[in-house]
């Protein structure tokens, strides 16, 4: 089975935007709040920050139960870690995931200012510089030969989409329009030229976009 | 994580048939030409039966991608195996499966005539009587924590439902009439009184339907 790079899980409003502007440490998604993008993944049984146990064993429930099967390694931006900008002030901040965070493999966190690996619980982060292509030889070594996911935010995941790194992506619309934010695209249309798409609406309300290489 | 009952990729007609009549050891679906219900399936990257690379990643691949992920035991009807009926006559013959039978797991063969196991590649065959819970028992203590797939044909899946014992089931239900057979539903319906029910179209033109407890 061939080593694939997906996206996984990643949310946008119907206009496309995956986090709002003026990220802080408070509010990781700026002015938007997330969960009316992300509420219906909460509500399934197969949710990785799920703690108390029930849940949906739907449609979405086969999405979110994906997340985590063959990834052996994420990629993800550095907002997607912290809200800081610029040089690392703080060492003993260690990112918004927690003791556990529901990575649990190698993750690589893109950035320009090195800082030493953490590990918390199953999970250890890298700080990397590089070109997607760089970054993804790394994460596809520590992977060995599992799938990596690119991670987000939207800005990580057009960086990898441009330099056509990716393999499958599986976006969810959620039903809410933003305005204004960070955006993954004007529309789903736009990557229709490499990639096959379904488009499959769930009862939940969000549609959910399945991509895979033409 | 419970240890669940699970019916997978199990596939009948718009009108609830899952095989045909007059099973022969050339026609394990009797009257019914099985491509006409599991072509959706073959056209998929993970349908464990897949010889060659390649296959679609959509919808559709979400389903067939499930039918082995946490799964340590499968319970079939004698039907599934082979098409003798009453006491073994030849011990040679090894099933329908061929030498790498697709389940990877201990499978467990209904039949009223008791016969040695049989062992092909990851894959053990034990031949058991017995009500719907006693067997079931078997199977969860076989499958060590992981899920049972209750694999089929539609008699047992019927069994297993009229005894209670089934968390969910995930029937794709294929664009073709047959008329008569062997039936596993007048209509889905008929389970919503214990079961959610989420039904998902595919645009390959089955509707696959997905259950779980209320």
């Amino acid at each position: 089975m061939a080593q694939l790079v997906r996206v996984q899980n990643f949310n946008v409003s119907r206009d496309g935007i995956g986090a709002g502007e003026d990220q802080t440490l408070e509010r990781p998604f700026g002015h938007v709040d997330p969960e009316r993008l992300f509420s219906w993944a909460g509500a399934t049984a197969s949710w990785p920050m799920r703690t108390e146990p029930g849940g949906s064993r739907g449609l979405d429930d086969y999405l979110t139960r994906d997340y985590a099967r063959n990834i052996g390694a994420e990629i993800m931006g550095r907002n997607k870690f912290g809200p800081q900008r610029g040089p690392w002030q703080d060492h003993e901040w260690q990112g918004w995931w927690g003791d556990e965070p529901p990575f649990r493999t190698p993750v690589f966190v893109l950035t320009h200012h090195a800082r030493p690996s953490i590990t918390l619980s199953d999970t250890t982060f890298h700080f990397v510089e590089g070109d997607p292509a760089s970054v993804l030889e790394q994460a596809k070594e520590a992977a060995d030969g599992k799938d990596v996911r690119v991670g987000g935010g939207a800005t990580t995941i057009r960086q990898f989409l441009d330099a056509d790194l990716v393999d499958t992506l599986h976006i969810a619309v959620s039903p809410v329009e933003l305005g204004s934010g960070v955006r993954l695209w004007e529309s789903p249309d736009e990557l229709l030229d490499r990639f096959h798409l379904d488009v499959v609406p769930s009862p939940s309300g969000v549609v959910h976009h399945l991509f895979w290489r033409r």
